[in-house]
């Protein structure tokens, strides 16, 4: 009976096996070589630095790069692999880790996981990765994510089914049109206003509202605005907040300095826009904090250790009646598709970081007449590049 | 390509047939005729009333009992079919119903069903039904297992294993010793002191410490103690606490009447063992209210309307570092295996309501040493008893 289950659920996933993710060459193991020779499969899990190219110099108040370090993870498990993906943006090393530690931490899960006999007992996997370190929350959301993807794939369903929501709910992802002179903005916002059904900006300087006109002399489309902390007056931030609203701006995240939450809790209870935690929230205990202060948070894979995490946010802010946001760093369709499972169940999605690179290693979510729009593929949906779909 | 993996896919479900809650009745729609036929499988509703035999006279302070109302329901998709169940004892059925607007509620329901093309869009679908009407939680509790069941089935895993949990971590349940007089109370407990690894007693009458002293007169085996909301006095209830847990006690549940948070909240202040809300919570939005006021939370499926809102509650509790616990009503392996697969992430489980009855339709779940014993069989993993394993 055992090998005849093994053998039609091996044969249905060999099936499969074309345009799921499942690879070509990844096809023979799936017949359970090593459960038919009597051998447990083990998890195995590789990494690999891989620098993500930046399409466009990206250029904030302090500094401009045109890359960003990453690490692609895989982990293997009785001939299926699953993928995730390490995205360290140098201004938030600290919180996710630098190359080098992500690296060093991987190493230590490498040779770990082994001892985990079964991939699907997530909670407890990710709970002692989660203890092997403070910090390094990118690396731990590569390795989350490549064992999200793996258990998917072996279910043979996309998180968004597992998680039963409904893929056609899936947002518009916003766009982010940099800071620049009013002529490149105006070219680039030309650009993409047929492509997406909203813009996102990053205010908080003293061009701000030049910025907002050079857009709006362009486009109409609603405006996501991410202040970056950098207003710091409030009442100085309630009447930029209500002038953005004027100008057809639909939310406002992080207005003043996390550590000024009294401050920014006067501003939601004010304020005609809804305002989103970004620096103020990282992890699940971060959460209950905000309540009252924020309207929402912004839930981002690479700060809260990955998706089962990011579920748990989701779950925990709708029950205190607060909205959500997916968002993202730079990085490659891998850890965007995974973010974009969530999607269908958030408020606004911030999903262009890896529209944002011209090195992406993967096909996965596409932006398609600006919405979000998931793949059936098992897992996080993802094939790699070359292979197509 | 999508025809193979669609006879590959149903052969492996087939071969799964006998011993997974799939029965041999079932193996022949499942090569998908009516995806063959080029007609789309609907979701259809099935239900009517069963009456449940309890063992034994169940007796509390106003009144006794031997029956309690319960309707099964199955949704059939495909050829597959998840069961469901709604129980409704009579001292609760002004939050879980009663069998008539059950049944009028099904009625609703089987009508609506129809509509939903996909079954796993479990979140807007439990959405839809939960609007429907007020109240009425068993009914929509019964339709919620049913989908969970049907869903886990066609993801042909069980739902232990598609939330990431160890089924190895299943805690043991605590077995009920019914208030009687002395000679009764001792025979019973000696009849399942060797079965159980923790027992439970409903307190807050006179006879309480007769009662305790009975059962310590047969065995040291640790003790759950739910007061019912019977004390009434906030020292009084924490004197009897203290007593409580010299005797070998280890939690309490519901001390007083639910109106009476800020005593409790005292009390769960002041005593030295965890205190659980039962009659103070039903649903996931009582969870933030009930943080200080109680160590944890009682989470059931009749009064919380089935598995993914419990699945909500857990995270939601365990956010705010609460202790959960999952009870059931008197119910047949149905209701309880769906219950038992979220608890091997809760501190305690009082899942002893299929022992109770006299007539149980399923296997499911099963109590080993005293322990959940969860079986690997997909969705909530039941097979109809006639069936055996």
């Amino acid at each position: 009976m055992q090998n005849r289950r093994d053998f039609l659920k091996t044969a249905a996933l060999a099936a499969l096996g074309l345009g799921t993710g499942l690879h070509r060459a990844e096809a023979i193991p799936l017949f359970n070589i090593n459960a038919k020779a009597g051998i447990t499969p083990r998890m195995r899990l590789r990494f690999f630095p891989y620098e993500l190219k930046l399409r466009h110099v990206f250029t904030v108040a302090t500094y401009s790069r045109s890359t960003t370090p990453d690490v692609q993870v895989e982990i293997e498990y009785d001939g299926i692999i699953g993928y995730g993906e390490a995205s360290m943006p140098p201004y938030l090393q600290k919180e996710l880790g630098t190359l080098e530690s992500v690296m060093a931490f991987l190493k230590q899960v490498q040779d770990k996981i082994g001892d985990f006999a079964d991939p699907f007992k997530l909670e407890d996997i990710l709970a002692c990765i989660d203890g092997m370190s403070e910090g390094n929350a990118a690396a731990k959301a590569a390795v989350d994510i490549a064992l999200h993807d793996l258990a998917g794939k072996l279910l043979q369903a996309p998180w968004h089914k597992i998680w039963g929501l409904d893929k056609d709910k899936a947002p518009s992802t916003t766009y982010t049109i940099g800071m620049d002179t009013p002529d490149v903005v105006r070219r680039k916002t030309e650009e993409c206003a047929g492509r997406f059904n909203i813009l996102k900006v990053k205010l908080g300087g003293k061009d701000d509202r030049q910025m907002i006109d050079t857009i709006r002399s362009v486009t109409s489309l609603p405006i996501a605005v991410d202040a970056n902390q950098g207003w710091t007056d409030r009442q100085q931030a309630l009447d930029e907040i209500c002038w953005l609203k004027e100008q057809g701006i639909v939310m406002v995240e992080q207005p003043m300095p996390k550590e000024r939450l009294d401050d920014i809790a006067w501003i939601t209870q004010h304020s005609p826009l809804p305002i989103f935690a970004d620096e103020s929230i990282q992890r699940l205990k971060d959460v209950v904090g905000l309540k009252g202060a924020f309207t929402g948070i912004n839930i981002k894979l690479m700060k809260c250790t990955g998706m089962r995490e990011a579920w748990k946010m989701l779950t925990l802010a709708r029950a205190l009646d607060m909205q959500v946001m997916i968002g993202c760093m730079t990085e490659t369709s891998c850890a965007i598709s995974a973010a974009a499972q969530l999607s269908p169940a958030v408020d606004f999605a911030d999903l262009d970081g890896s529209l944002l690179i011209a090195n992406d290693r993967f096909r996965g979510m596409e932006v398609v007449n600006g919405k979000i729009t998931l793949p059936e593929r098992p897992g996080i949906g993802i094939v790699k590049a070359e292979e197509g779909i």
